[in-house]
């Protein structure tokens, strides 16, 4: 199934303003949302629109939330955020930080009580497409092996980190802290592929390399990537007082709920220096880089964002595919909602 | 050869003010390079004195600097730090940092122009000493492998993050974004030893597991670690208009010349909440995870900074070892500056 990202988009806006969003919201969602697939991080695109559904049905996303300002410092705020989309909440805190940058060098908005943000680079890319650096780091409740352990304790917390350039595009890393993504290992389970070593536990936490077995993802790189997963819920969470992982561990009533907290930081590039000056060395970093000479079996040095880039400009061109599985998924929310399935593209 | 802590500390800094540098500057360096000794990070201890001294000899350390403060905005300044020792620096950014941080919220303090800085994790903890959480990063010339590059395009750039703890101490997570520091792939050639699979690349850029072979380390799982690295850059680097890596790679005349830029963030955590609940939440954090069943083999739970803190406990108590080359190479500094080595600690 090939989609244009128009169609695609247009019909996720309709099954969110259906389930009650406002429309502006809704708009927002369906972008970030067809933008992980263009990007072809479809882990983070539509599929993840029924699970959105389910949880606006069951109370953990309020498709209505009365967003605030509840701390106010001269370059941070903290937004609760009432369970709104992660997507809705980040856009408005990335503004917050910004406005923030734009008057003190550097800004932050923690979020509160948020849901599923999404690919958040989307969001570090808006403070480069200010000419600021972006970076925002996310706390969700624990899916990972904390090191030496058998059981999840951390989540695979993403940071993502933005910075303008002049001719070429923003570079823009947007990570896990796992060894390989979740997505990356369903993938792998839907392809009959072996995982790569380290990547996975099974459900005693015996590592494996099957992905049929695979049930819980490592750290990356053990000790250094749980412990930023780890900071990031003290930098997030316990900021906000509003802990994910220990009431997941100790097994409260509430515990296992859906909810993240949030960072948005932006620098303000002006403010030190030229912007055009340092988009221009930004760009001398990229094509320096391309020079390295490259280890065998390598066609190209790539830089963050590039890959993603590329993708990006063909299925704009070419349409985004969607999986057989994804398609079922999302007419199976759709067909309740008198909302027609997006047009197929001719082949 | 065992050293009491006190001993070292008092033998380095008489090397340092030998050398021209101010008391309480030198006071400050031996004091980050002993607490790197007392934590079992020899690699960022006292080892590293004949370098630094070789490097006030070139000029390429500033004994003397003229360190100030040229862009002040109201969360964030740059510090110019006129080539200081990077204790120094860093010591001083981190406290503008924390000051901004009481005023705003949030406060950062880039630093231009600096070198070798040490265990940063040191002045994350002043942050967290002063109830606020620490960042700190650092940039340098590049010394490890571009993902799919053969020769270096990136450093081993570090990060370090520092919360406060209530009973527990502060959760101190102190990390290179290479898959294992230089300084572990110098213990296992000094030990005859392998290497671990991907840690490092020889001299052509081919992966070794042979530690006298191994020239290049790699970055923590490729892309992830490379990628942090190169946003290190763009932050600390470009950010104050003193680019690192694309000077090396294009072969400038002073490319290679040491040097480092930096970056420290403090957040006010009484900013959003109570400072004694926050540490409390990080107690039970810590706590809770220490709970986690554990994988065979794991004799214990461990969160960030907690192995140093014991060995710094066990090495306060029972003195500090040097190996016998890191003996012999600073007896070559002392004896020119007619300085005694320090006491050796009696069996």
């Amino acid at each position: 199934m090939i989609v244009d990202a128009a169609e695609l988009q247009a019909f996720a806006m309709q099954l969110f303003t259906a389930r009650g969003l406002p429309q502006d919201d809704a708009e927002l969602i369906a972008e970030v949302l067809v933008w992980a697939n263009l990007r072809g991080v479809d882990s983070h695109g539509v599929l993840r629109i029924p699970g959105y559904l389910a949880r606006v049905g069951n109370g953990q996303n309020n498709p209505r939330p009365d967003i605030r300002v509840v701390t106010d410092a001269p370059a941070a705020a903290v937004l609760h955020a009432d369970r709104a989309f992660g997507q809705v909440a980040l856009g408005r805190a990335t503004a917050i930080a910004i406005a923030k940058a734009s008057n003190a060098g550097i800004g932050a908005c923690f979020i509160r009580e948020t849901t599923h943000m999404g690919a958040i680079g989307f969001f570090a890319l808006q403070a480069a497409a200010a000419g600021m650096a972006g970076i925002v780091i996310g706390a969700s409740r624990p899916n990972m092996i904390y090191p030496g352990a058998r059981r999840p304790g951390l989540a695979t917390s993403p940071i993502a980190v933005a910075v303008p350039g002049a001719v070429h595009a923003p570079l823009m890393l947007d990570m896990a802290s796992a060894t390989a993504s979740v997505g990356k290992i369903a993938l792998a389970r839907d392809a009959g592929l072996p995982l790569g070593e380290g990547w996975a536990v099974d459900a005693d936490g015996q590592p494996t390399t099957d992905a049929s077995r695979a049930a819980i993802p490592t750290p990356l790189g053990g000790h250094k990537g749980g412990g930023l997963a780890l900071m990031f819920e003290c930098l997030a969470s316990l900021v906000v007082g509003n802990p994910l992982i220990a009431p997941f561990i100790e097994g409260a009533p509430d515990g296992t709920r859906h909810m993240q907290n949030g960072l948005a930081i932006a620098v303000d590039i002006a403010r030190f220096g030229d912007v055009e000056v340092y988009a221009g060395e930004v760009d001398r970093l990229a094509e320096t880089l391309k020079t390295l000479p490259r280890a065998e079996g390598v066609d190209e040095i790539l830089v963050p964002g590039e890959r993603g880039d590329r993708i990006l400009e063909a299925r704009t061109e070419s349409g985004i595919p969607l999986a057989s599985g994804t398609w079922k998924r999302l007419r199976e929310v759709a067909e309740p909602l008198g909302i027609a399935m997006p047009q197929l593209r001719q082949a």
